[in-house]
């Protein structure tokens, strides 16, 4: 029988090792002929742009590369399919590229909207009648789908999130003067990877002094009153906050507004890092800024966690396996069996369960004051951040995975 | 006699390593009796704000740690001392800072505005007979001093660059949509920073496609050709732009302003980066996005290169020696002899040949359609990159040095 893949929402550094992970293991796999490869996610399906991964992932060098190399090397989509009930269109184009190539199990690494495709294009070829199996594994930097204990590629972007928090941290105590420096940290509308930076406090780092999350609920007056606080204490205070907080509501308490106007005479939102950096320096007059960590937190991949990728790689080959077995419309993920030792192990759920559901950071790891996380955060974190890969490299830079022998992308 | 070091500047990643230099070399010479860091700069000096390095820098781990810890653990400041024939009154408090603790040496570690202090407390000294030495050792990641082949901190700065510039490629190609992604890299008003992403190409990547320098004079008609050329070739075309480029002649020739307004009605100037990214979008109406890699680009020491911290460590060393020689006023450089084999060789030039000035990319390294630059400038940037420091981490984080033990900061 032959299978297909595909990689579906923003990129991460773990999703590649997902998809070796399912390579690999149908390598091996003697019941296995042909592996596509889906280009950008469902529409590869959809299109009929399927590669042959063999041709393409040769050697073990090539595999090693993959492993390394961030964002997704089958491309990526945000495509969400119709109702099939209300339009069978779509499918009927997908089943018959299945039928084309005699793929019978379709592997879809994504997170919670990619579960949706799983739930939808299961259901739809349990109710015709066809025999594909669609399997699905999670990833997302923003660690937000529900059942798993973590998600592939949440590890890399903490590992990268701390090690860069520490070092602003250094940058912003050089001069004599009173300072507020506020990190704005990805996650949509999950605080996850902002309280992942807990862990510099376990390494000697009083900092972040603050971390602010969407889920504490936090006022303007309380932000003013912890800063002022931490400002007697500490000339270069360091806030790490969510990108997640509503912004809208703060700003109006505040008596500020969000909306700015480009040099183009475009009007544009500002974050909550820029609103925060506003109110602050309003209410004490002293030097503030504020930092985005932008796209860096989802493609640092040479900062990778070797926790993160080995897991990856474990939860795709773990994946193909149980749709080998006949399992279709589940998602894999990992259930954890103690912090210390860590130990996980990887079991299978229905995507239904998780499909367009966020996980948000429990109310209960979170401080009375709301502006920390508590010791068993800490204890959640830190195994997701370690151990390093080694990586392959080449005049000083790591090398990424040549994907030019896929013909199909123009870049 | 004793001996005193201080930092000055922008941070860098290659700046401690320097203070270690400077540091490791006096305690090993028996000439020598107190190691003093002056905190904050200059001003340390003026204020008598001294630390006994050997009081907090004890073990050989204590060494390690500092070496691999980014910015300035002295603290820096931007400092200009006036000049001494129209007020000598901030130099007498200088000199009585280095009668009252017997200091013969003074190194100073920092940019060609602390060249410009070193210029001036030595002619001092000169002029009223004092007997102390004033030496400096040079620091940026701009790369922008005359005489010497590099800076230290520059190939730190370069190699987080690349690295970073990689991983933005990647980002920036897994939709199957046109796009253009214009990532502004720092450098004042030179273009080494920005040319040093040129390495990519040695390692198999057709990006940056296009690399504009301030020195290269480009016009927006010119931009504007060079992008409809890659986007014919490329989905996803990716620039690598200087924040030295003269955004207003850009801006006015485009028929864009540069003034916003941020969302409290404050105006600001946009960089290059969104200047471009206006520019680009308003021609071809495709997704064009902007990315600022921000302070990461002078703190990343997680990245940092072994070449640049072994030399920064040597540099210093070998200020202090030609100090302890006699000589004053100078600042130590790197001639460098080859490119391959690597060779460089540490030698010494009158501070005032390097104060003040800029050393900008040469011309000749530009390629005629000033889009990009040559092999020879390929040949000068790639040595300076390599090389990994193994790093002293816990819980999965690169540990770096504590200061709390300096008392004197509040942070």
């Amino acid at each position: 029988m032959n299978i297909a893949i595909a990689q579906s929402g923003g990129p991460t550094c773990a999703i590649n090792a997902s998809l070796l992970g399912v390579y690999r293991q149908a390598y091996k796999d003697i019941r296995v002929d042909a592996i596509f490869g889906s280009i950008n996610g469902i529409e590869g399906m959809i299109n009929d742009n399927l590669i042959n991964l063999k041709s393409v992932l040769k050697s073990n060098i090539d595999m090693e590369l993959l492993r390394q190399t961030p964002s997704t090397v089958l491309g990526s989509c945000r495509y969400k399919l119709p109702d099939y009930n209300e339009d069978a269109t779509t499918y009927e184009k997908i089943a018959a590229v299945f039928e084309k190539h005699m793929i019978d199990v379709f592997i879809y690494i994504g997170g919670n909207d990619s579960m949706d495709t799983v739930v939808k294009l299961s259901g739809y070829f349990a109710k015709t009648g066809k025999p594909y199996k669609v399997l699905g594994v999670p990833k997302t930097i923003d660690n937000d789908l529900p059942i798993t204990d973590h998600t592939p590629g949440f590890g890399s972007a903490a590992k990268y999130v701390c090690t860069t928090v520490q070092e602003i941290i250094r940058d912003s105590s050089v001069y004599s003067i009173d300072s507020v420096t506020v990190i704005e940290i990805m996650g949509r509308h999950a605080g996850w990877l902002t309280a992942s930076t807990c862990i510099l406090h376990t390494i000697g780092q009083e900092a972040p002094h603050l971390i602010y999350l969407p889920e504490a609920g936090v006022t303007v007056s309380q932000i003013l009153e912890d800063v002022k606080r931490e400002r007697a204490k500490h000339q270069a205070v360091i806030i790490a906050v969510s990108e997640g907080i509503d912004v809208s509501e703060l700003a109006e308490s505040a008596g500020v507004t969000t909306a700015g106007v480009d040099a183009f005479g475009h009007k544009f939102q500002n974050g909550v890092g820029k609103v925060l950096e506003r109110i602050i320096a309003q209410e004490f007059g002293c030097k503030v800024r504020s930092i985005e960590l932008n796209v860096m937190q989802r493609c640092s991949s040479h900062i990778c966690s070797k926790t993160d990728i080995d897991e990856a790689e474990e939860i795709g080959a773990a994946g193909l396996e149980a749709a080998l077995a006949g399992n279709t419309g589940k998602m894999m993920y990992f259930k954890r069996i103690s912090n210390m030792p860590y130990l996980v192990r990887i079991e299978m759920t229905d995507a239904k369960d998780c499909a367009n559901i966020e996980k948000k950071f429990p109310q209960e790891w979170i401080n009375g004051a709301k502006n920390n996380v508590t010791d068993d955060a800490v204890a959640y974190f830190m195994p997701l951040i370690q151990g390093d890969v080694k990586l392959i490299t080449k005049n000083g830079l790591p090398l990424h995975f040549d994907r030019s022998g896929f013909g199909v992308f123009n870049s």
